[in-house]
Order: structure tokens, then sequence, then C-alpha cells
């Protein structure tokens, strides 16, 4: 058999000898070389393009003849006229080895090809599919030896693809007669491999696309990326508030209402699917096409939203020992779930790290690697909740700090969420302590000529989260607000822009109410709120340090709202996270979101996080004595407790000191 | 280790030595003696009761000491006290074995104990249910150990009863949060062995009992027996017309209609789905139960009624090769197939044969064992179709043969359904020619006293079934029929009864007319109807005996209509069943309904009919020649190609001619 031509797949370096007239896709099969076939070698697919190398390669030692594969045939022929065939391209089931020869496999041809992602630091995802599509061919019915069309099929796939124990339910049964008649005894079906059920049978080939989303169900607002899972690109991407705000701003709250009204849980569980049945039928719109072609979800949420979601009544997670109902992954049937998506499509739920770390933290963590890291790194993802994983590849460690919904805009005097008209960033004069700040809808600063027009259809309207943050770190390294979070007066700051209000004073941005708009300040209850926030966010951090028995970490990874819009200056000027040279912070974007997106396109990363979640230490901030320490040490701004030697901004900040007002007499300004 | 106590079970004679202080149940467990326990030996659901044996056991070689188990304990006084405990009798998680000891395992206290079935030459049916109840004692969480309670949950079963892979769904997931507090960490779980999925989750000790249907899905009639699952006791049983009448009478008339109405299908799979909904909840009625209590369904049916019951178009079924949508057995959560049950009960329905042979005639195997029987054994199953078994140990056949309808009473002019009024028996004297009758709802015959006042509620309003099939072998026996299957005329037979209707002549049974009641006739018109279902039967069991190559059966069992009311001598009179010794024909009433009740009881005999009906030769009639041929030799009374030397009555009938009349000028009678 030495006789047998040699063939050699790049770039697995595979190789083996076969028998003169082998397809190389039959080769490539054999020796485990990843290029892809959903007919199986029929020629209808074409997705088992190959390059073939031919001439001298020294590094393989090898010649190859021009005559190394069989001549163009008939199916290249037709396959090339209609849809055109890359030049130097061929079939790889239509090829035929006949000599010693080297083939490429090119990227789009393997099944699990990488996505690049943008981020440089950040690892590609490998695409497989947890659903994928099969093309067999049927044996007729023979009624001397009666067998049902389902038994035929699942011999075909068993057959010719090694696919067995495959179930299905009465949908397929109904199916299945009118799809093997019409595709004339060839089928193609899509099969979930987690559940080994078959999905759906169309008749003849049919090659796709399969849909899948991926969904991050925040307190506050639903983001779903809509992509193609064989290509794993990102078709359309949409959002919207959660309707649950109704029921409570922040996760307590809900877990009250339901506490307080029986049946609320009912209600907020409906409120939240039918929201996501809106929010799959607007991407799906925007994608044009029809949501009933989408085959997968994967869903990643806190806790609470994660057993509302479910339907489950989240009272335990509101009081100790905050017992989930299940912390394990899920794979559950979408119409289970009232979700409107393929009637057979399936959808896949992270696992609960704890009872306050939920599977949108596992998702940061498989879009993050904290487990695959060299060095210490604190990941931090910011939303109505933090969640905050520290650890390398030794050990990882995770809490979640209950930060309220101030970063997010809500609970501030003159908050909104990020939305055109909202002041997403500012900077202060240290000298004249006069404002500059962006709005969200233009890229012009608004000391920059033409702001006005650019702003004109949405106006200044309010302050978002990461406009109330930046403005919060700009007040204090612009003297305007002293390190226990009190404000000046105009006559402490020189500015007129701080005004007595109440007990307190605030700092004036913008005024807008001669014109009839609003009056955008930054009162001391706002201050307060986020000193909250960030005592939280901060002592979180800190407990894990502690538990890992470090005082400094490597990175700092920001994600959620920190990730996409706030600067790492001011957040380590405010004291949110520890101290840290500026450029080992980075942003990772929406992690959690991501992690749903590695999860929807690769299985195998689902098993993966599964694992890395029972491996990591839960910590839970809530019972922890030094928890509440941390939290008290941290209010300050930046708090006393934490020494920043390398921020020398931070560490020149004004020594000054203010008082509150005497009482509500002094000068103040309303709105109309 | 030989001085350990030893201990015998009966009546398995399992055996073996134990450290003294071992309960009887944990020793039971290690033999694998068949002792049930729900709650795992915690004292609470004293299934595990025992009776010691004490003195001089012979046979075993063993005296037995009053001491040789514990002293009756706080446990089993308590359960004496408030529910009493036999006289004799011992928990066995509570007695502890102290020295050599016998153990009787009563009958009530094996998992899988026997239902005696009434019939003397039926098999018993052992009891081993597809849904048990697991009693289990859970962790409670640990918020530094955080864990889903869901996974402390399948963890003590996983411990406490070795089941592991079990799956769950939201509805176990909303359920296991309050059944945990409220059963103060112990819960009981209905666990779905063939899906490994739990259906159920109680607080604390739940005893049953779980109910289950089984269900004979007839063209024409739906009946139902709902059984308690533990111990097989048949509760309640119940029936009801197959609302599909009114798209056609015979199954071929019902996959014409979805021909000819396109989306026919879909109403005909609602219309059986709500006649299953209201004979559920007419059953529950009648056992006083709640319909979500019910767990499991086992569904038998013809082909065509087992896929428009799962929805699937039957079109193909009409035409060759009648291929099946699916053969094999189905286990289907009930809420797919729109049926109100538990929500998490499953159906499970029984594999068919072939095309033509559904579930129905796997059932009739199922329960009668024609692949177990040492003779050969002819089952014949009449319906509106008939199914058709032979075999032995060796091999079996299967067929079916269209008879329609008329064996039931339809398509028979003055023909009604099995019900009060209907005539089920009928004699008619050869000498006079006067027929005697009995009438569904009174046991007394039309020439008994009192018979006029016993029938008075219903009246005499038709014929059934078993009496026309009696009155056309009793015409043939009385002269007033010739082997072709005339009616002489009065002139020719006699008697005044028979009378002329259009070219040929019909017998009066009765005349009612003076008072306003009906005539009741058979006319010769129903004498052809009779002719063609009987040579249908007759040349499907033929033409399986030709395929077996025998020319007779030893046995003959009757099943169906047939083995409810049917005489055996008027069917072999007829020529329905190939000749055999009277007494070698046997009754199984409704052997395709006690087949649902053994699947639906027994697990293990689901798997044993699911291997039976892979190695059944399958006969499709309507392809086979000889079929034709036996069917045209089969349609006189009794046909001229059977020989019957066994049957006197048959040999010595009068050897009549008679004509059809010339016109339709002669002496008629008609109905006010």
């Amino acid at each position: 058999m030495s006789k047998d031509p040699l063939v050699i797949f790049t770039p697995s370096g595979k190789r083996g000898n076969f028998a003169a007239g082998t397809p190389v896709l039959t080769a490539a099969r054999q020796l485990g070389v990843d290029l892809d076939s959903v007919c199986g070698g029929r020629g209808i697919c074409s997705k088992c393009q190959i390059t073939p190398g031919f001439g001298e390669f020294p590094k393989h030692g090898l010649t190859v003849a021009k005559d190394a594969l069989s001549g163009w045939n008939a199916v290249e022929e037709r396959y090339d006229s209609i849809r055109g065939l890359k030049k130097g391209r061929r079939l790889g089931c239509q090829a035929l080895i006949q000599k010693d020869i080297i083939i490429d496999v090119p990227a789009e041809s393997q099944v699990h090809k990488q996505v690049i992602r943008k981020r440089a630091e950040a690892r590609d995802i490998t695409i497989n599919p947890a659903t994928r599509l099969f093309y067999v061919e049927v044996e007729q019915p023979d009624m001397h030896e009666p067998s049902g069309d389902l038994e035929r099929l699942k011999a075909a796939l068993a057959d010719q693809w090694q696919l067995s124990n495959l179930v299905s339910n009465t949908a397929i049964l109904q199916q299945i007669q009118p799809a093997l008649r019409k595709g004339k005894w060839a089928v193609t079906c899509a099969i979930h491999e987690p559940t080994n059920k078959i999905l759906h049978v169309w008749p003849g080939y049919f090659e796709g696309p399969l849909y899948g989303l991926a969904i991050d169900l925040g307190s506050t607002t639903i983001a779903a990326h809509l992509c193609d899972i064989y290509s794993g690109e990102v078709l359309a991407s949409s959002g919207l508030m959660n309707p649950q705000i109704r029921f409570g701003e922040d996760l307590m709250s809900r877990v009250s209402y339901v506490m307080m009204n029986p049946g609320g849980d009912v209600e907020m569980t409906q409120a939240v699917r039918e929201a996501i049945n809106t929010l799959i039928q607007q991407i799906a719109d925007e994608a044009e096409i029809d949501p009933q072609h989408i085959f997968e979800a994967v869903l990643v949420a806190n806790p609470v939203m994660h057993h509302l979601f479910l339907g489950i009544d989240p009272v335990e997670l509101g009081q100790a020992p905050f017992a989930l109902a299940t912390a394990d992954s899920l794979t559950i049937p979408a119409v289970d779930l009232a979700i409107n998506m393929h009637p057979q499509a399936h959808f896949y739920i992270l696992p609960c790290i704890a009872g306050h770390v939920g599977a949108d933290a596992a998702a940061v963590a498989l879009s993050e690697e904290p487990d695959k890291s060299d060095d210490l790194v604190l990941i931090v993802d910011v939303g109505t909740n933090a969640e905050i994983l520290l650890g390398n590849r030794e050990r990882v460690l995770a809490c979640s700090s209950p930060t309220g919904p101030a970063f997010e805009g809500a609970q501030i005097s003159s908050g909104q969420r990020a939305a055109p008209g909202a002041i997403e960033k500012l900077r202060i004069d240290p000298i004249t302590k006069e404002p500059r700040y962006r709005v969200i809808g233009s890229e012009l600063w608004s000391d920059e000529k033409g702001f006005d027009t650019a702003i004109l259809s949405s106006g200044i309207t309010g302050i978002c989260g990461s406009g109330i943050i930046e403005a919060v770190a700009e007040m204090r390294m612009a003297g305007l607000l002293d390190a226990s979070g009190l404000i000046g007066s105009a006559a402490q700051t020189g500015t007129e822009r701080c005004i007595v209000d109440g007990r307190t004073n605030s700092y004036v941005i913008f005024d807008g109410t001669a014109n009839g708009g609003p009056l955008i300040t930054v009162t001391n209850g706002d201050i307060r709120a986020i000193q909250l926030a960030k005592a939280a966010l901060y002592a979180g951090a800190r407990l894990l340090m502690d538990k890992f028995g470090v005082d400094t970490v490597d990175r700092v990874v920001l994600a959620g709202a920190f990730g996409a819009h706030i600067s790492p200056l001011h957040a380590m000027v405010l004291g949110m996270i520890p101290d840290c040279p500026l450029e080992k912070v980075t942003s990772a974007g929406n992690a959690a979101g991501t992690g749903a997106r590695i999860a929807l396109l690769n299985l195998k990363a689902r098993a993966e996080i599964e694992q890395t979640v029972r491996n990591i230490e839960k910590i839970e901030t809530a019972v922890e004595p030094k928890f509440q320490q941390h939290f008290v040490e941290a209010s300050s701004i930046p708090h006393a407790t934490a020494p920043f030697p390398l921020l020398k901004t931070i560490a020149s900040l004004p020594d000054v000191s203010f008082n509150t007002n005497s009482g509500d007499t002094g000068r103040r300004r309303r709105r109309r």
C-alpha cells in the first residue's frame, strides 16, 4: 500500500496515503481534516472547496505533478458556470487523488473557522454551531418491508453522517412525508447536537443560513445580536428597555414587588418575555429575516432576571442564603419560554455563579477568560448591579455588588438613560470652573463651532451615566467638591455655577430655562448616589483582593457601561476601581454580550464555561463584615485608604473642605 | 464474616449474610430482593412491610430465634396506632437483623407485583410503572458553597436512589423552591424512567396514587381505562364515539376526505383530540379524580387513526406503498398532543406493524402473545378494519383486511351501534322460520315472559353488529338464504316474513310500524355487505395461512367486537374464520385495550412489544393477487372452497338456491 499516493493537508499538516481515485473529501474525512460538507460529497453544497498545490514543495519533500488530481469534471463545470469557483479551487468531493499532492483547506471551507474579533487582546471565536445542517438521501418505502419514513431518514443520517440516537417530535412527523416526496427522497435536516433533536426537515438541499440570537438581559436594558451561526457574522443588533422597570428600578425592588404582590413574578415574567419577543421581531425586521428562521438563542442575565425570565419566583434571591432554583446551565425549548422563534428552537442559558453572581458574570468570564490569564486581572462589569471577577490561571474569585442604577443615570436629579440629548462627556476648567461637554448624537464639544446646530434635533435633555461620573470626578479635580463629597458654595468655589440648593449646593452644567429648556445640575444628592455606588463597587473589588491575599492587581478590564463609555481616568479619580497603571486599564465593551455570542457560535465554549464556573470561588458580599468596612471607608472621593501613587492628577487634588448651608434660605434657582 | 446472620427472603429465595443491626430493607436492596420503598427507609411510606418467620424451617435447615429481629420500635408503634399494621408484619426499614432469619415479602410490598387477569388463559400483568415516586431529603443551601436547589435535589436523588442524568423543565424549576421549603427540605418526586424527566415535586412525603390511562382509539369508538399505575387496579372505564365519523365511516373514506379537502387532516386531528379530552374528563369525573393527576397514557390505534391523532396527514396511507410517517413506538409529552392531563404527562404509543397494521394490532400481539404460543394460533381482531395475526414461537405473520363497518352494524339497513334497543342476539326456528332475539338492555329473549316490559324504556330500535351476523347465519341455517347469499321469497321459504323488496327479498325480524315503531328487516343488501366483510376477513386469514404454509390452525382467538359479542358458531357458519374445532375458539375481549393496559403498567412490556413487532412478518393484502382470489372464493355462505368437516350444522345446511325477483312489482311492505 506504500505506493498509494500521499496526501498532505494544510494548514493542519495531516497526511496519509490513499488509493488512487479517492475523492479529496473522503481523504479529509478519514484523516479528521476540518473540511466542511453539508451534502455529504454529492457535489450539491460546494462547501468542500479546496486549493490543490502543484510543483515543488521542499518543506514537505514533495513534487506535485500537474495530473496529481483528476481533471475538472461536469459537476465542477456546472457549479463554476452558475455560481463561480475561485481560480485554483476545486470541489473536494469531485477531485480525485491520482498522485502525491498538497491540498490547502481555505478558511471558508473549514467547519470550525474562526471569527476574528476586533479587539487585539481578545481571543477569536471558533465557529462550532450547536445546530447544523445535514443533507441525506433516504431510501424509498417498500411495502414488503414496511418501515416508517422517519426510521428510514434516521437510518440515512446514521449511515451517511454517523448520527445516532436522534429524537424528533410531532412537528417533524408532520413535515417528513411531504418533504421526502417533494425532495425526491433527499432532504436537509437541521439537527441540534446538545439534545440530538431533529429541528427541521427541508425538501432537497437547503443551504441555510441558520440564524441565532445572543441576548443580554439586563435589569435596565435588553440587547440582542442576530448572527449567522455558520459564518459567525453579526447581521443586526438591537436593544430596548427592560419593561420590568415599572415594577422596580433595581433588582431588590423587583424582588420586593413580588413579596408584596403575590403573583407579581408572573406579571414580570410575562413582561420580559413579551419584550424579548418585541426585540426579536425588531431585529428580524432590521435584518429582513423571518423570526421563524432563528434556531438558537443564548441568554445571559443576572440571577434575578434569569429567574424571572424562566418564570421562577425570585423571592429566595432576596434573602439569605440567596438560594438559586438552579445554578446549572439550561437548554430549554423556546416554546417553553413562550418566545417566538423557530418552533423547535432552543435557548441555552449560561450557568449562574452564585445567588448574586449570574449568568451574565459567567458570560464575562467566558469572554475575558480570567482563568487563562497569566497576570492577575480584575474584571468589573457595571450595570445596575456590578459583577466583579478577580483571578488568574491559578484561581478565580467572583462576587457582585449592589451599585444601584446611579451609574446608569437613574436616581440622579438630571439623570437619563444614554440616548440622544444626554450629556455623556464632561470637562471642567480648573481655573474658570466652566464646563464643556458632549451630547449623545454629536461628536462636537459644547465649546466647538457648530455644536448648537449639531444638537438641534435633540436639544440637551439630561445627563447619562458616563456623564455624571465624569462630572463628579471633574468637580473634584476642579476643587468644586471636597473629599467627603460636599459641593462648595459660590463663595467657596468662586463660581456662580455653584448655587444653593436646600442645605447643600448644586453645580449648574446647563441652564436652558430661558428658552423653556431644562436646568441641568449636579446636586449633592447626586454626589451621594454616586458615592454609594462607587463605594459598593470598590468594596466588592477590594473584598476579592483580600480573599486573594493581594493589595494590587496587574490589570483591570472594564466591561458593560464602563467599557463602552466611562473613562478609566475618571473612574479612578472617583475611586471606583483599585489603583492600577492607566495603561493597564482596558475596555472590554459589552463583555457579557460577547460571552453570549461566543456560547451561541461555539458549542464547546458552553462546556468550557460550565467547567470554569464550577471552579470559580464565590464570595457573598452581603454577609462579609469586611465588605461593610470597605464600603464605609470607600465613600470619600477618592477614598481615604486608597494610595494613588500612580495618578498625579489624583495626588495633587486640592485639599478643600466644604460645609452644608445653615438653612433653606440662600439664593436658589428653581426650574420653571 | 461467616458469623454474620443469614437472611433468606421468600418467595424469591435470595439469601445473604449481613452484619447484625442491618435493616431488613437494606439487606433486601443489596440482594436485589423486590421490596418496595418510596421514602428510602425513613419509616414514612410503610411500603416495605415484611413478615418475619420464626421457629423451625427444615427446608432451609434454619431455626429462627424469637429475637432474630430487633424489637418493635417507636416508628412502628406510631404507624400501627395511626394506620394499623397487619398482625405479624414489621416495617423492613425499622426491623434490624440480629440473628439468622427468614423474611417473607408479601405481594403488596413488591414493586413488581402481578395483577391477576380474569381470563385463565391470559398471562398476568407484572406491575412496573414507567413513572414512579421517590422521596428524598435534600441538603439546605449554603451561601458559602452556592448551588441551585435543583442541583441539590438531583444530588439527593443520585445519592439516595441512584438516579442520574435526570432532566427537568421550567415547570419543575417553578415548583422546586416552594416545595423544598414547605416540605422542610424533604420532597417526593415523580420520575418518568423512559425520559429521565422529573415530572412533579411534592413537599414532604406524597404517597400517590399516580394515575394512568389506556386508550384504544378505534375508527368508530374510543375507549379508555383509568388505572392506578402502582396497583394496576382499573378505577373507571369509559368510551365514546369517534367524532371523525362525520368525515367518513371507514378509514379510507377519511383519507379520501383529506385528499379532497386540503387541511381536512387538521380538522380531524382536532376532532379526535377534543374527543379524547372529553373522554378523559368523563372518566376522571367517574373516578372522582382530577385529570391533572394522570401522569401516563398509552394509546393504541390503527395506522390512519394513529397518524390523525399525531397530526400527521394520513394521505400516504391511502395509496401504495402505504408508507407510515413513523412505525416505531413513540413517547410524546401530552401537551404536544394538546391532551389535558398532568402538564408533564407522557403518551406512549405502541409501534405500528405496517402501513395497514397498526399499534392496535401490536397491542393485540402484546396481550395475546402469538410469539410465545406453542401451537399455531390465529388471532382476529375485528373492528372497522380487521387485524389478523397468525403464528407461534417460530414466526408470526400479520396483515389487515378492509372489512368495512358492516360488522359494527354500520351500512346495514336497520343497523345501529351496540346500544340499548339494538338486537344483539337472534335465533330462527328452522321449522316455523320465526325469529327470537335479545335486545341490549335486557337479558330476556323476545319469547320469554316479561320481555316487552323489560325493553319498554328503549324499545326495539335496530340491529347491531353481532345481531346482523347471527341473523345472516341463522337465515342460512333456517333455509331462508342460499349459499350465494340470496334471500328466498315467501313462496320459496314458506314464511310471510320473507317479503319482496325491489328485485330481491327481505326477511322481517320485527315490525313495529303499527305502533309507530320501526320495521326491522334483513335486506339482500345487508347480506351483501356482510358477505363482503366476511370474505375480506376470511381472505386475510387464509392469505396468512398460505404464507405460513398451512391449511389449518390449532386455535383461534377472537378479539375486538368479535370476542365481546359474536358467537364463534355463527362466525364459522358465515365462514368468517377458517375451520377449527369450536372448543379451540376462544374470546379475548378487547385485546387491543388489554395490550394498551399492559404497556401502561409494565415498562418492560414496551421494550418487549417493540422487539416482537420488529420480528413480525408483514403481509400487505392490497397487493397480493392471492388475497383477491381468496376474497372472491369466500363470498358464498359458507364459501365453496372451505371444507367444514367439524361442524355438522354447516355440513347439513339445506341445499337451496333462490333467484332475484323479475321486477319491482311484487308484494311489498313499506315503512310508514
